[in-house]
């Protein structure tokens, strides 16, 4: 294809623009590549465009290529890139008179940014499973925990009481919406832009909506130009790929803090921590900064497609096009390994309630008092919360616990805040401190954390996570069948 | 609020954390703030929390300060934040004892999500007409100037002929998806944190519908952990903005080169312009290169938004609240402006039709001669293609333009390449050769470049803005008439 | 200036495009726009280029503003920028036959470029103090703590002694390098550009050395297209701001835990923490999540100023200048307040030894009877090492603490890992237990953290910050001397 | 290692966790690796804390695995890490007894951060000659085209004239700062931390000056904990690099835009250009756009090691310290890929003078006729300014060129804009537009684009290029005899 060109590409650029893009694309789009064509060809001789006996030969020599596996593309290095080499291949398995005929149509521009769809819609496909199946495993542990009370914390300072549980019915509530914006995202890009040519469609009578159709897709991108200059859906995804990430890396921020010798609320499995080579006590819950520090790389990811789009023209090239997805298939493997280890971490974690008692002595729960104070006395909020700030100072500030909360620190808190005294049993204000009482007085309150609502919720949410998995598997199924029909089609036409 | 500390704020914390936030949140969040406390208020009374007494005081204290605006807030050093300031002027009004049962059941963290939600909620409210005004001109405009010959670009090099309509329909296609994921992400974080207290819920019967529904919300966040402590929708918005600017900011790098003196495709209008304080001659394109300079401030936005989301735990703090609003503002303003600006030079520019006749010189129709060959001479692709190479190398390797391209050349060419005479007139060769021919030819491609093609799909693109502003338009009106209604109910309640 | 233009400026790109602008340029630059024009006008006149009286005219007026200050320019709504309407005042006050003098020989550009610098400069001579008062509180501190005996953790969990002093010399060490690269980046920057012209020069026989050093310049940039065009400079600063950012991002992160309930190693002031409206318990170490928060900013800044450079030629444009500094002022007003909310968080803190004393409990001292095996028992250290991960895991595995380790414990281990009882008593044990011992007998190990090396590399640090010091000093010194002899220089010479 | 730990790592922590950094390390690091630990092993016996036989023993070992190269070290799964694999390989020689002493005082902690060091100088050893390299082209394109008058460009519009070698030289000006820049993060960064430990240094009398020395470092880092723990010398390198990739990309852009078929400087070579598959006449600057697109991987880079870095405390993990590599590799390659190109294609295009000939048409001269009109008619430059601004609108708004300003039309514009005629014959008037000499014009304007200032400055530059060839000559003559002087000994000493 460089006949144009008097003189191959340089050591340098073959080298560093050349080479390193044709191992990548035989290992990622052989397969596709070879679908994509058996389509065109097909399409090719149904319009007329070539003959059939030209069309049945470049199908079965596809269809034995496929049978070979991406080892059948020879590589030759005076070619530009994978297509021209794939290319070369067929024409020296087929003859260039009919091997020729393949490229009648379409450009390079409109191949890759098909291919580029097809192996970004299959990482999806990959990627969108991992996160219902995480989405499974957090909400058995939201049902499992639903009453195991725990500390919740603001600004990493014990606030008031939670259940474990809760916990992990925030995060998977969270996680819905991430599962509906990949699904959107997908939707949004499985459109095909095959026979858009370099970006201005061609003047051969290509049927558009059969390709689209055999490969997949829910039909044709309209504009030939939007088809093969745009990648916005690249950023989408990645922004997406980011959001979720974000999530995780906050999750995991909580569950590094629980392995703490300071908190102890869980310990990570030995296969998922790594030990010291000098500290013989050391277990570090390695898998969970992991997680933290591999969610960087998929904002780094979403930085980088930007630049590269945000500086060109509304044309192809090669900045615009191929270049984007420079960091995009490393990023998307440390998402799935994100997940991958998340999923992991939390079935083979132990967590230890005896620490998280805790929760009633580190005065988590005097809100509560407060509140308690508002309903049976009748006190504006904002005097109550006074009282009990007053309660307080006098025990933690002297190093005592919540739990020394007595009548006669109350009768002066009371008397010094709103001027007069009140009266409660040590006993009765212990028990509006409770923390399992906390929780449990939540229950009429919409969404908040008392083991009813949690398994409420999570009974909604498996309700959701089953909708989601029914969607997911329609899109694939669509898919699976979509190929086995264009294989058949194929096998049938050069039967 | 600051019983529990025995200092007011440091100097340095007033400085940097307390005062530049409390005028902000002024000037943006005043009016939601006003429409938050009403329904709050309402509710309370209604679910027997607070007297019927003490609610009407509140609620005619609320719509009095409505009515004086944002300066009735007084502000006091000593407090923490704009709603501490702002409880105490309510208290400064009606008193401690009504005053300060307002704030019974709730939290500053609700709040602030709430009012989050409501503001950022106005800026995409503002936002979205912006794109569908855009949209207007760019459908306009692919219909003006579908039948205007231009070159088409790929890597910045003459490529095949396309129209200056058709430029203009391909970005629309573009935005569609803008608009699309701008209503997908209003969609999916209009719901209402209100009654979440501080992440946990309260202890009081709240009733989360009636509030959520008074302030247009959708329905409530279910779980109130998840509703306090997320911010994924501000990602999803941002990653949204920019990617919509960074379509924008390819636009410009084409139009700023349309307006190059080597190009001179159009030229904008002076009142787009600057000049220059020294060189007499200068007229330059400003407002293109802003909106090029101005993109790069959403991607910053994001990565800004991202990193002090992903360092937090999966928990309320400044860090992974208000923080990530840091330079959201700035940043939507930004995007208002790449808006703007694109659609105000779009309608005072001048189109140059004259300059844009080089489409017949630069040789980019010569795939249209090689797709001639392939359907009147049978030639496979790659063979036309390379004799149609060779005509290319005689001429403009010789300083000829593309009408140069003979009857003689395209013999010698072809005995070159295929080893026989392919003998055409060079008139007949010329008409292959010709833009309009070339455009008006793709008219049965799908979505190719051709005048029909590019009014069709305007027409097409017409429905579904009309679409877009009738989604736009439920939504808006939702808001309003949520809004109506609060006040209408308001003012009867106290009346 | 707009004389080339028929028209003024549209309303949108008034309000977006210059409008911000002039606000802004008012503030930051007015100062340093009268210096500019100073030294400009006289240097004019030395070189004969306009006459004497034209430019005491200019050079009174200029003073006379300067004594006026920033509300002497009026602005004019029709102007295209700052600089026009400056430029504007003058000549209404001296008359557009001299006043239109004053532009000779030079363009916005160079004016532009040269006042940025001024700008940046000022910024970096107001940031370098604050760096070198944080390095003096943290030299204090690591005296103060040299003999305060706490745990060092890796991967957030227990792992050897160290003392909190030695932490503080550890950031002060870092910080050093913070300082050098400031100190760098200012010597690389402190070059002028005036007399650049648009970034072609001028025929005008400028003295360009002149200006610089009337403007506190070592001298002026050589090629006046690099002296426009380049802003690389600016991403260094941003690059050594958020450089400094994160080491005292990740400084904030320690200390916050400190400050965990679960920790309780510090107590941040009452002055630095935010209260709950709700919970009467609370107390929010909000300064610390704020650094931790606003270091983000710092590196959204330096991917903005990149994205903004990139995409543009290697030409002055409005993207690749002014609109660099889009978020450059606040990103630099973040790191001040962290640089002194971090100082302000040291002094007011209070530190908790006795919770500091888990060093002893919590198996981080182990690795030392690890190396007292290797020492006094001549085992390799991979047998040392497992012997002791095996009394760990006898120990703490069953709950126990590290104080539990005793001679039968040891026994065993031995005797399983190296097939031979190693027999020490339990006191023995103990004592290589110990973690004052521990720190101590790292005395002769070069910068480990034991007290002695702590306040050797400390009393180095002061040596270090003393040339810090007097190297800023010498620097500001220049400048002040400069900028008087310039107001000298300017009155004598209108006298 | 994992003696703490009673599982093998999971099936997925081995995946992405363990096995992707094994492969790395080996590539990267295995020499490095064997250097380290030849000059421990020799330390430790010196210091009397080893045998001499078992440091001759290991050493000898060492010797022997450097001959056989990376193949040496075996890998087995269970192993946590590649040291972990390396040692084991020596054990595995040379007996648990004398293998298991290597590890005396010292920590994966502190090999890794070495390791770390010695390969970021390795690659920064790599990149500065290629720096040096374009340096000497772009000087010696400034010389050889310090005459070749061409269009300075502001906005992308015509502004004045400027030389091709002018050009050249600003960006080789721009370069110096990058030199700069690269050295002094290599002085900062080359510090040992070998002996650090876990980053709490050691018990054992470790001589750290020694290993320092060995390895060619300048000397330690002091502080133990700053050795292990900090991470700034990437960023600034990562900073440094991105800095030097946005003038390239600057650059590039520049010559991508010569090299569009509407200007025409300039042509690449068909070595650096791609063809199309489908349009025959295509010739595109691939390498051009690759230039650009590469550019902004180095910021990514900068981005994810900040992001990685700043959530983490100051205290040693894998998210804070390999986690920070992540991208870093891959990142150089890109900024070597970008060197290379951009030097091939200066080397390998042709600049077509004739093109350039359109400076004395497109009204980038009429700058000098305003300040000859301030010089010989004694205008204000601001009255000036405004005359040629009337005779650039009779011309250019009429379709005229620059070379049809006559006397008629500067005597119609003087008495429009200052009431009086000035009356000039057109021949003067073409004299002051000629382009030529406008440039040699500014021969005593300081730093101007003149053929002689150009070439003043580059010789200028030529003496800095050496100073900077000295310099990195003396680094890296002084690493290389550090590394044979290391093998010298190792062989005297087991001899």
């Amino acid at each position: 294809m460089r006949e144009r060109l008097t003189m191959p590409p340089s050591e340098m650029y073959y080298k560093y623009l050349i080479q390193p893009y044709i191992d990548d694309d035989n290992r990622l789009s052989f397969y596709n590549q070879i679908q994509m064509n058996l389509t065109h060809a097909m399409m090719l001789s149904k319009q007329g465009i070539i003959s059939d006996d030209t069309a049945k030969a470049l199908v079965r020599c596809l269809l034995d290529m496929n049978a070979e596996g991406p080892s059948s593309v020879q590589i030759w290095k005076e070619e530009d890139d994978y297509y021209a080499n794939f290319e070369r291949n067929i024409i020296n398995r087929v003859g260039k008179e009919i091997g020729g005929q393949l490229h009648t149509g379409r450009s390079r521009n409109d191949l890759g940014s098909t291919l580029a769809r097809m192996n970004v819609r299959d990482n999806l496909v990959n990627m969108i499973p991992l996160v219902l199946d995480l989405q499974h495993t957090l909400l058995e542990f939201a049902e499992k925990y639903a009453d195991q009370v725990m500390t919740g914390y603001t600004h990493m300072q014990p606030a008031q009481p939670i259940t474990l549980g809760y916990y992990f019915s925030a995060i998977a509530e969270a996680l819905e919406r991430d599962v509906q914006r990949l699904l959107a995202a997908y939707d949004r890009m499985n459109y095909c832009t095959l026979g858009s040519g370099a970006s201005f469609g061609t003047s051969f009578p290509l049927d558009r909506q059969i390709t689209a159709k055999d490969l997949g897709f829910y039909g044709p991108v309209h504009n030939t130009m939007d088809a093969v200059v745009t990648r916005d859906y690249l950023l989408e995804i990645m922004a997406d790929f980011s959001i979720l990430a974000s999530t995780l890396s906050r999750m995991a921020t909580d569950m590094y803090q629980w392995t703490m010798d300071e908190f102890a609320y869980m310990e990570v499995s030995d296969s998922m921590a790594a030990s010291s080579s000098i500290m013989p006590q050391k277990k570090n819950p390695a898998a969970l900064e992991y997680i933290r520090a591999k969610s960087a790389h998929l904002a780094a990811g979403y930085v980088d497609i930007f630049m590269a789009l945000k500086g060109t023209a509304f044309i192809h090239s090669r900045e615009g096009a191929g270049e984007t997805l420079h960091y995009y298939w490393d990023a998307s493997l440390q998402l799935e390994a994100i997940l991958h280890l998340m999923k992991d971490t939390l079935l083979s974690s132990k967590f230890k309630p005896q620490n998280m008692e805790r929760v009633n002595q580190n005065f988590c729960t005097v809100t509560e008092l407060a509140d308690a104070l508002v309903k049976e006395e009748g006190l504006p909020f904002r005097s109550a919360h006074g009282i009990v700030g007053k309660c307080v100072q006098a025990t933690y500030n002297n190093g005592l616990k919540c739990t020394d909360i007595t009548k006669e620190v109350m009768e002066k808190a009371s008397l010094d805040e709103i001027g007069r005294v009140i009266s409660w049993d040590t006993e009765r204000i212990q028990e509006a401190l409770s923390a399992r009482r906390s929780v449990e007085g939540k229950d009429h309150c919409y969404g908040a954390p008392s083991p009813a609502e949690t398994l409420r919720m999570a009974a909604e949410m498996r309700e959701h996570l089953a909708d989601f998995e029914g969607g997911y598997a329609e899109r694939t199924e669509a898919l699976d069948a979509a190929k086995k029909a264009l294989f058949d089609k194929a096998e049938q036409y050069c039967g």
